[in-house]
Formats: C-alpha cells, sequence, structure tokens
C-alpha cells in the first residue's frame, strides 16, 4: 500500500523533499471545528542482526554531518519497489559484505506517531563473507563480531540507539525465559 | 539557541509546515562528492509525570485522527518563546486541572537523529487539583490515578509509547536499587 493511502482522501502533499515527504489535511475536530493536520513520510528502514556461528556481528560507524561514530545493526533505506526483505538483505551486503540464506523477520515496528514509517528488523542465519563491502560516499564503517551477552550489554552503550530493540534486550537481560528465547531465535539453540 | 543553528551555516528551509520545517544543505562526503542532506524540526515536547500522595496521574487520550485511545503522560508541544518547564506547567494544568509547586527534570531527550526534537519529562510533585481541565477542540483525555507498580506495569502497555521512559522503568522492574531511586525520586521517599 502507498504511503499516502495511510492519510484521508483530501489529504495533500505540500512538500517532498530528499527523504521525507510533508502530507497535510483539514481535520475535523471533536467540537466541529477544522484545523489543519500534518504528517510526513520516510522510506521504511530494513535492518538486520547478522548471526555468525556463535557470534552478532555489530558495525561502528560515521556519517558525514557528525563527527561522533555510533554502533548499529547493519541497514538503512528500503528503496522504492524494493521489499523489506530485499532491503535488508541488500544492506548486509553492501555494508558488511555477508549473505545469508536463513533470514527470519524479528520485529516491525512504527517509531512515530507523526510519521509513515516503518523499521524492519531481520535475523539473518549462518551469514558468510561473500565480497568486499561496498560503502556509499556518506558512511565510514567497521564491524565487529561479538558475543550475545556483548550484544545485550549494548543496553548500556548511549550511541546504540534503538529504543525498542534495547527494550527487548533489557527484558532479555532480566528474565531467565526471555533470554533463552531470544538466544534460541538467534542461533537456533 | 534557535533550532536552524542545529544545521551548517548554507543550510536553506525548504518547507516550513504546521508542525513540522524542512532544512536541507549541500553535504561534503568522504570521497569530496555532494550530497542534499536534509533534517527536520518539530517543536519540543514537555511533558509530566504528576505525583498526587502515592500515586501517579495518568492520561487515557483519543485524538481526531485516531480512534484508538492511548496511554500517556501529561504534556504537549512547547510553544514558542516558553521554557520547556511552563509548558510542561501549561499543559498539565489545562489536560488535567492540577498545579504543582515541586518540579523537577526528570529526562531529556532527543529520539530522532533526522529531527532537532527534544523530549523534556519532568516531575511534579504534590500536586493539587486547581479548576477543571480546558481540553483542545483536538483532544478527549480522562485521567487516573494508579500506584507507582501499576505505574511499571505500563512497560507492558502497548499504547503506552514512551521507548525511552519505559527503558527506564524497565530497568526499575529488573534491579531493585534502581526501583528505590525512582520510587524515592517520584515520591521522596
Amino acid at each position: 500500500m502507498a504511503k499516502k493511502n495511510k492519510f484521508p482522501k483530501n489529504a495533500h502533499r505540500g512538500f517532498k523533499g530528499e527523504i521525507f515527504e510533508v502530507w497535510q489535511w483539514p481535520q475535523k475536530m471533536y467540537d466541529g471545528t477544522k484545523e489543519t493536520f500534518e504528517m510526513l513520510t520516510r522510506p521504511d528502514t530494513a535492518q538486520v542482526i547478522p548471526v555468525i556461528d556463535d557470534k552478532i556481528l555489530i558495525l561502528s560507524q560515521k556519517q558525514p554531518d557528525s563527527p561522533k561514530a555510533f554502533y548499529s545493526l547493519a541497514g538503512g533505506r528500503r528503496e522504492k519497489d524494493e521489499s523489506a526483505l530485499n532491503g535488508a538483505k541488500r544492506e548486509l551486503l553492501e555494508e558488511t559484505g555477508y549473505v545469508a540464506r536463513d533470514w527470519q523477520l524479528f520485529k516491525k515496528v512504527s517509531p512515530s506517531g507523526k510519521i509513515v514509517w516503518m523499521i524492519h528488523t531481520y535475523i539473518a542465519r549462518d551469514c558468510i563473507y561473500w565480497q568486499p563491502p561496498r560503502l556509499d560516499a556518506g558512511e565510514k564503517i567497521t564491524v565487529k563480531l561479538i558475543s550475545f551477552d556483548e550484544f545485550l550489554a549494548l543496553v548500556d552503550e548511549p550511541t546504540f540507539y534503538e529504543p525498542e530493540l534495547v527494550n527487548y534486550m533489557l527484558r532479555a537481560k532480566a528474565d531467565k525465559k526471555i533470554y533463552k528465547k531470544f538466544h534460541k531465535l538467534l542461533f537456533k539453540k
């Protein structure tokens, strides 16, 4: 479904930028008056927790408009006419050089009430190194293999900005059952 | 500091909407090429955890563009030339009818890398009922007093969309020390 179908029929696009579109419509309020309501669209994000043996591949990256390095999953913007899964596969290969056969959707969240935007998080098991990464001109990325417990410890790393995932990681740290469930989901054991 | 000062000097505003502004600038990439970078501004949010005796005041609200009720803190958009604290005080009074003397900033987060936007969360202790709420034409709000443990249980309530706060609440649920610290911060005991 096109993103504009998420808005009322009388919505119009006020602006189309590089990433964001701004949509507006007259919204009937509870007292019968009307106000201009406004929402955005942005391309969906597809990201990956890549699993290699008993380790997880984590990225440390920099971007040209900010000097600070940050930890992240592999991933990026889903391209037009690309499925979320194919976006995840493409980003994993471009950013890390790895491919995988065994993919599973882990989480799908819509992080903002005012932005039509989905983050699809996949688990990619049994990743194998395929070719050197091909980074965009706007990316500086290094990769690191970490254990499951090191991965869960990222909840205390302020530059790992994944509030929804961190939520689940905190639950896994606090509750043995969820810990085991998450471990099994990632490593199949 | 004005929000535009967060962008490079050669940034220009491409669009000014009701809530969002879109800013763009030519960004030099790591290989020397240039690409158009884009970021947004939106008014900061000021919100409140209102404390009355040993209870917390929680809101259940509806908005005209969505039929689903959701739980939330009191709060809303900070107005132009209004401090975050004054915004929090105004929203608490408008939405609940309560005032308080004892205010403390609890958290200040910037939830999006692509949006210049701060959420200021305050604790308001010893709230007293002052006058009936004065709701906007776009608000339907009921309030409810809940215990500290009921408040922490909101981590399992999908409509309570406060990912950063929920992270802290999960930590408080899992760790007796953080539980006591948070309790003391709210109730001074």
